[in-house]
Order: structure tokens, then C-alpha cells, then sequence
């Protein structure tokens, strides 16, 4: 389903090219002034990119994207009733999609979309775009504002793992450090915190892999090596301890799947067609993924606190 | 909470050395006949260990684990009804444990909980033993089994990531294969397949990492290099293609905390104290671990085909 | 929180003089032909009233209820993604609201939002007003559209406890029957239909109460009189039976408690204050409450059947 | 699902006549000392009753009940982690009920089950029992003692609908009141402490019925008779008021279908049958069902509270 989180609860709509996307975050504390510039910011981050079929420009698309506030909010402060906002979708030439009507982009989810509801809104990944990260960005920008308020700081840093300026898209990674962390954040048994944020973090469109503190390195390490003294330990049996040492994790991200290179795929009559994205590409997706990481972290800190 | 799954769901109990571990499983379909020795194969293959403290052996372990089924069988069917077992706790030497009463042991949750509930079953872990990984063996053993009628197989399988035959513990890998999956498998936007099965694994004491696909290589690569046709792709935008391509994953976990070499530690006091860990150790976490991926995997999956 | 219902769910949020009131409507079949006419009518229905203080007459305020769609349907048709919609709130005279700013109506939310959340809209009684019910009416229209395609029919009856054109407002009842059911609705042990159908009722504004079946007449029954053949009980055991006939149920609504009379209430300070209500009264909330009924009911059985 | 609550959660499980029945409380607060005795005299009053067709007299019925606790509770205090018991069942002789096994008793849920789930314990009522509620008065009975020490107490008192020495069973009420609730008990919009009262109360056995404040007498009565002081009203918009005047409500009981005179029903052939249910009867279950109310409202109450 499209809601993320039990105690305060993000729930998303919207299709890239339908009228809107937009969330209702419920379970905000009331009261809050809310800083809707550092939202904004939050967004402008994001936004680093142009849409890979149309062309339009980074600093175009991030002016079509206007948060509109609908609910919630009273005179500047949340009223602890649901926030509810929406983006417009300005028109990014829904016609340039037509070729891609009945075709499935390698690398996108056109195919399982299809499969799975028998009906697709095939303009520019419909509900499956990276654009529905921008909803995630706007609430976890508002959440990330009030874990400030509490001590708690977020901070992700991208890394592309290749030459961005190449010809083709390149993978990256995403490291990510949350600071001011009280003691008992994470719930035994099942909801660990390093599992809600892996599972927070795998919910991001091409994001591929997870590991937090020595993360896959602790596969071939001894136990006298990875040990460390309670007190140095960020987290401890899923909670956290409060000791002072941030946690931290790390994302992948593959390479966006659109790209110039003529490739070959199918079509809804499973016949085998050659396929070449036009526009120019996100070079590198981790680059503007921080935002969206921080976005999710808050998300999920947020719920243990509240 | 200790609940795991929405449409299935496993709640789970126990302290290490209290009375009885145990689970409910709700939502399991009716009228299955229920292959007993298989879930006591499957416990088995978890229970390859001795007990860190007691040196209590693998086998004496595993004669212990005599599963009590309570409820929502009947004359070998599933009734429909919620499933309840047990598995009780014979004496092993908790007086053993009484040196470690007011000792927070490195890499363990003691010290978490502590400050969570300010109260602690401090023998031999309480509910944050590995122990309760057996409920998770049990339950998902059964859910297999049912996957197996619907065509779909699991199989993990443990590597060390060094010489188990080391004076210390280390470190290890355990890779995941999930077979004959249909299509349609994972929700939009949050629950996609990959972000339930990441907060499955990262929900499994010693986990540190989850990757899957290439995983954390992906980082390195071009789009042109990960790009895969629609027919080879087993998963696209979180939801399965039934495309006949395994799914595939990799966790890691990290050596036992439990080592024989002295260690500094603080007490409930908070004062510096040493500590070494008596008994014989379990080498490499990774090699049973395989039972539990299976099982958290099998709880995954049952729980978006019903 | 904001949230109903759990395999398809609606989201609600909106103060009623805010921007607008709306709802995510997540889990809705796809590929559904959307009747937007029989929508816009149960809104009729439902807005068969005045607003008790500003006196705008039920016809404008009917205009003033257009919904906005804005996700989850592509040409006409759903598609398995959240549906999205608002409803602008026109301005109804917010100024004739300052009067009420720093009073509590009697029988109104004003004093407990205050005291739980520290702020609150105090225009028109905010979240708390009967305005939300409008967006359950939009959902509930939606998902009884599809209801009817599966056989199953709604319909709910409103009846004045009193005489509607007295000087002050009048009680009510509603008697709601559901035809078509299949067997198997309703889940053990709690999820009984009659327990989800009964939240769904109490969680409307003011209302009760709700009885099924005989009702409160049974407590003065013997076990001889109530028995019925197993044939002709909708439902057993908090599961319908199939059986053809209807179920049914029968709610009550308080009179609602914007009267002119002067009553005696208090402010934010404490003190006493008299308070008239000025404007046009609904006399009887029974009356149009049946659409609200219907909805609610849709919802409900609904999310049993998905 | 057999899960009843949010912030805690009672999982329940057992058939009347299988191995055991039992719960699992989730969310219990850490470090709280338990009156055994009390839970157990809860456990008595809720067991004033003869089993209806081996006519097992109340006494030895309560006999059987002992509770065995299995987790969660560490040298008679909580741990914070899942408390687990059980009860289990004694041999009420099962083969008395051989020939009900293709019957299906009016009133009962024995029809609705084999339906559902094809599969039946056929051995008194099995899951549908009223036996389950055993279960909820354990575990109710420990959240009413912990509510109690937050200075909320609650009082149900039973009243038989009509003569209870007569030759048949007859239906009566519960009353319950809830004293000493803080202000701001009860969500917005759909969480309204009433119809999570309701929610819990219909999910009983044989409960028909839910009505707060005046209840179903409001119908008919005009705004000014029924409009209260702020401060006269326990619950406004759905959220208590701390106003120290109690919260009242009342559920009404059909009278137990199972009675000696003889009744026609179907068989799983579908063919009518008579039956004559042996043994004796509990003529009002109201008078018991107090217990059930009480066990109910606690956990309604300690899920908002908590």
C-alpha cells in the first residue's frame, strides 16, 4: 500500500503526468512552525535533474514544482491533524510518451505494472516515476525540521561511482549519518531500527543494497576485531544507545535505465522491439538520492520518537 | 512489536531461559496437511550449535527443542484458525549466567534493554537471544511447506567468511534464491518485494547488510552494463515479472560477539570491568543463519501471495 | 489516526474552512469505469442542509461541493493506484466565526481538540466539523459503484425522531440493509462484521449508538424466540452466511447541537459565557446522515471482500 | 485476524476442545508488579457456568482454568517484552459431541466456519467458543490492574433481560462505567473512543448491540434536552474531557442458542435435522459476560492510553 509508517504516517498519490502528486502526513506533533523555505531547499536538492524524455531543463521542472498546502496547517503552525499537500504536474509533453504506449523500458516497472493491474498510465512511469520521491521529500523535509528541534540530525552525502560526465548513466552510493540519536530508538523484535531503515531505503526506486555500521566488510572480519566497547557502539541489539556515536549506512543505486544507447525490449504483444530513450539522462541518480535518503531516515526515526 | 506480516503474521514470545519461546501464526490457509518431520529438519539445521555460555552441545541442544503445537490443528490439517506453539526451555545452568547479571557483554542488546525497560532477563540474553530465532524457523518452516504447493522454493545457503576453525568467531554470507515466483509479487510504492525482504533480514540479530540483484557492484557500473532485458528481470519496480529468473539476495552477519578473549566492558554501574565469555562459541553465525533467511523469506513472500 | 480501513483504505484530511477537504482512497480495484454522476449525487444527498452559522442555503452550498480528482484515473478508468481527490472549501463568512474563537460549544469538539492538541482552526469546528463526511461520502459512493458490480447492495433510510419543524433540532434513526452478500464476510475473533460495521457508525458524528439484528429487543428474549434456522441468519458467528437474507443494523443520531436557544458554556479562561448559535439549523442530522451511513457500510464490507 | 489493538496487542489462539487456548500481550509496560490472585478471580467471575452439553458443573470447569505463564514476566514483574500464557483445555469429554460433528446448531458459528474454512474442530464450537473469552479476561484483567494504577477504574455490572430460573435461556445487558479517564482519550476522526468501545464490544459472542451517553432514548429527544455543560460531558468529538464525570455505555446479550427444547437445523448434506443440545444451560450469559466488558474496555482504553 501507499502509506509508509504506523505513528506518523505518510501516505502518497499521484501518476508523473496526471494532475497532481501528492501526500497526507498524519501524526505531526500540533503546534510547529513550520519552515516552508528549507522545505522548498529540500526540494530544490532533489530536483538536480532533467526529466530524461523531455528535455526540460532542471531549473524548469523545479519551478513547476510548487508545494500547494491544503490542510493541517493554521496560521504557519500544524494543527496535529493531517498535512496535506500536493505538486501540481505541469504539462512536460505528455505526447512525447505516445511511442512508449505500448512498449516496456528496459530497467522500469511499465512491465510489472501492466501485469499486475492490467491498465498502466504509460506517460513517464505513470505511479512507479521517480517522481513520487518528491512527495517523500516534502514530508520528510517537514519531519527532518521537527527531529531538529529534538537533537536529531540527518545528513546524507552522494557519491557517483563512475564518471558522471560519461556517456551513459553510472551508479552510485549514498552514505548516510544520523547524529543526536536519544537511547531506545527500535523495537524488538522485528522492528530493529537498521531493519526500518533498510526497509525504508529498499522502497526507493533504484536503490539496490543496504549495510549499516561495517556493513558487508564484517563478513570476513573476527569477532575480536568487530567488537566494540558498549559505549562506542551506535546501536545495540536493534536499539539505540544513546552513547554519542552517530549511525550510520550506506545505499546503492544503480544507473538510471534510460539511456540513449539503442536497446532491445518488448512490447505488450511480447514482440521483441528496439528501444532508445530520447532526452538527455540523469547521469548520476545517488547524486540527488541524498535528499530522498534524509527524506526516509526522518521518516523513520520519526516514527520510533513519536 | 513482535509481530511480523500483515496478511500472515507471526507473533512471537520468550525469554532464553524463561518457560517457553513460542509463536502464533495467523492467517494460515486451511485444510493443509502439515509435514511435521520436515519443520523439525528445518530446526536442525539451525540448532548446529553449542550454547555460548554453558557449553551446552549441539545435540543435547536439539534434543530440547520439542515443538508443542497448541492450537489451529486438527487430526494433522490447519483449521484456518491461529496457530500456537511452544517449545520449552530445559535448565541450562542458569546460574551460569549470574556472573553477567549486572554486566553489559559487548555486541549483545543487555545493555539496550536495560535502559529501554529498566528491568532485563539477563540470563543468557532474554528475549534478545538467538534463541527466539527457532519460533522464526518453526513458523516460516511451515509457511515454506506451503510455498512449496504454490511452486515456489527457497533455498539459502551460509558461507563462512574465514577459518571457522579460528581461535575467534568470524564473520559470514548467506546468498538466497527464491524460485518459481508468479508475476505480481511486491506493492507499490513502499512494499516492494526487495524493501520487505531487506527488514526481514536486517530484523535477524548479527545481519548487518542486505544486497540483492548485483547488489552493492551496481554502484561501479553503467546503465548499459546493469541494463537487463524485461524477460530476464526478476523483479521490476519492486514487483516480480514471473519472467522464470530467480530472485536472488545477500546478507551478511557479522562474527558472534561471544568470544573467549578477555574484553572491556562496563557494568550497571557504569564502571570499566573485564569480561571474558566462558564456553564454547558458535565459529560462524552465517552457517545456520541459512535456516533463518529461508524462514524469514518464506514468511515474506506467503505473506503477499495471500 | 486519519485512516480506514485495511486491504482498501481511506486517508481523510481537511479543516472545514481551510483549503480544502480530501481523501486517498488506496486498494481500489483497477480497471474500474467510474460513475462520477452517481458520486456527485450521494453528495446531494448528503448535503441537504444549511450551515448553522453563516445561513448559506443547502443549494449554494452544494455548488460549492465540486470534487477535484487528482490520481489514480486515467481516462475514466481506475488504475489500482491511490485515487486522490479534494474539495475546495469556498469561503463561508470565516470572519462570522471570530465571535467563536475563544468559546466552547456544548456538544461540539471545540474544548477536547483544544486540550489534546493546544491549537486548533476554531473556524466551524475545524477537523471536528460534519464537513469531513463529505469525502467519506466520495470514497463510499466510489467503492459502492463496485460493490454493486460484485451483487451486493446498500441501502440506508433515515428517520426523524421528532417533529424536523420544531424551534429546536430533533434525534434520528437510520436502518441500513445489506443484500447480496456472499458467504465467508467477517473474520474471527474480532473482526466480526458486525464489530468493524459498528466502529465505522460510532465514528461518525453523533452518533449513539448501533444494534443488529433484533437489537436491544433481544435482552428481553428468550433463547426459544431469537433462535432462527441456520438459513435464515444473515450472519453467525460474526460471519455471513450467504444465505439471501439481508443484514441489517439500525444506528441513532443525537440532535444536533447547534441550536439558537442561548445556552451557558464556557471559554478558553474558564469562565462562563452564554452562547446563541446564530444561522439555520439542520433540524434532524438523521435525515441526510443515511448517505453518510451508506458510505461507511461501503467501506466496510468492502474491505472485507478485497 | 486474531490480534485485538495498536499500542498493545492481544493475540489470541485456541480451540475449545484442542491442546490449549492462550494469548500473547504485546506492549505491556516494563517493571510492573502482577496480581496473580486478581486475574484469576476475574478468570472466576467470567467462569460462572456449566458447559452446555457435558454439563461439567462451574466449579470443576473453573478447576481446569489455571493459567501458565510462559514469558514475559521475570520474578513477578514485567519485562516489557511479549507476555505469553495459556489454558489449557481438559478432557470435557469430546466424544459427547461426535454427534454434532455434521450438525450445524442454530445460532452457532458451527455453519459459518465449515463455509469459510472448510475444515472444522467440531468439538464444542472450537475456535468460535465462547472459551476464547477466557483469554480475554487474563489478559484484560492485567491491563485493568495497570490502569488502575493510572487511577482508571471500570465497573460492569450484568442484568438478566428476564427470569433466569425459567426453562430456557434469556438475553440482558451489561452496563459498564469507566472513572478517573484523562482529557484527550480518544483519535480523530475514526479512533473516537466510542467506536473503538463498539468495535470491542460486537466482537463478543452473542453481542447484539452499543450505546454511550443516553444511547438510543437521544432519537427521540430535541438539542436542548440533550445538550450538556462542557464540563458535564465525558466525551466530546469522540475525545474524552477529563471531566470527571464517568464514561457510560451499555451492550446488550442475546440470550445462549443453546437450549434443550428441540430445534430443526441442517446437516452438511444440507438436509433438515432436529437437535436437542444436552446438558445444562447458562441461562443469561450477561450476568457472566460483566467480566468480558470489563476485560474488553481495558484493553480499549490501555491501547489509547499507552
Amino acid at each position: 500500500m501507499n502509506t509508509f509508517g504506523t505513528n506518523i504516517r505518510l501516505t502518497t498519490f499521484g501518476e508523473s503526468h496526471g494532475v497532481a502528486i501528492g501526500g497526507v502526513l498524519d501524526g505531526f506533533p500540533a503546534n510547529f512552525a513550520v519552515d516552508f523555505a528549507a522545505i522548498s531547499a529540500a526540494l530544490d536538492r532533489r530536483a538536480g535533474r532533467t526529466d530524461a524524455v523531455s528535455g526540460v531543463s532542471a531549473r524548469a521542472q523545479h519551478e513547476a514544482d510548487e508545494i500547494e498546502w491544503l490542510s493541517g496547517i493554521f496560521e504557519g503552525k500544524t494543527l496535529g491533524t493531517p498535512i496535506a499537500f500536493i505538486i501540481r504536474n505541469r504539462d512536460v509533453r505528455s505526447k512525447d510518451y505516445e511511442t512508449l504506449k505500448d512498449v516496456y523500458r528496459p530497467g522500469h516497472a511499465d512491465y510489472t505494472y501492466d501485469l499486475k493491474y492490467g491498465i498502466r498510465d504509460h506517460r513517464g512511469g505513470g505511479r512507479a516515476s521517480a517522481r513520487e520521491t518528491a512527495v517523500r521529500v516534502v514530508a520528510g523535509g517537514l519531519v527532518q525540521q521537527w527531529l531538529g528541534k529534538q537533537g536529531v540530525t540527518i545528513n546524507a552525502v552522494g557519491e557517483a561511482g563512475g564518471d558522471c560526465g560519461a556517456d551513459d548513466s553510472v551508479g552510485g552510493f549514498v552514505t548516510c549519518t544520523i547524529s543526536g540519536l536519544p537511547a531506545g530508538v527500535g523495537e524488538p523484535i522485528y522492528d530493529k531500527v537498521q531493519a526500518r531503515l533498510a526497509y525504508a531505503m529498499l522502497s526507493i526506486n533504484a536503490c539496490k543494497g543496504f549495510e549499516y555500521d561495517e556493513g558487508f566488510a564484517v563478513g570476513r572480519m573476527l569477532g575480536s576485531e568487530v567488537n566494540k566497547p558498549v559505549t562506542e557502539s551506535p546501536v545495540l541489539g536493534g536499539i539505540t544507545t544513546g552513547s554519542g556515536v552517530p549511525l550510520r549506512f550506506r545505499v546503492v543505486f544503480k544507473p538510471t535505465p534510460s539511456i540513449a544507447r539503442e536497446q532491445t525490449t518488448i512490447n505488450a504483444s511480447g514482440e521483441e522491439v528496439a528501444i532508445a530513450i530520447r532526452g538527455r539522462h540523469d547521469r548520476c541518480v545517488a547524486l540527488r538520492g541524498s535528499a530522498i535518503v534524509e527524506a526516509m531516515s526522518a521518516l523513520v526515526i520519526a516514527d520510533f520518537l513519536l
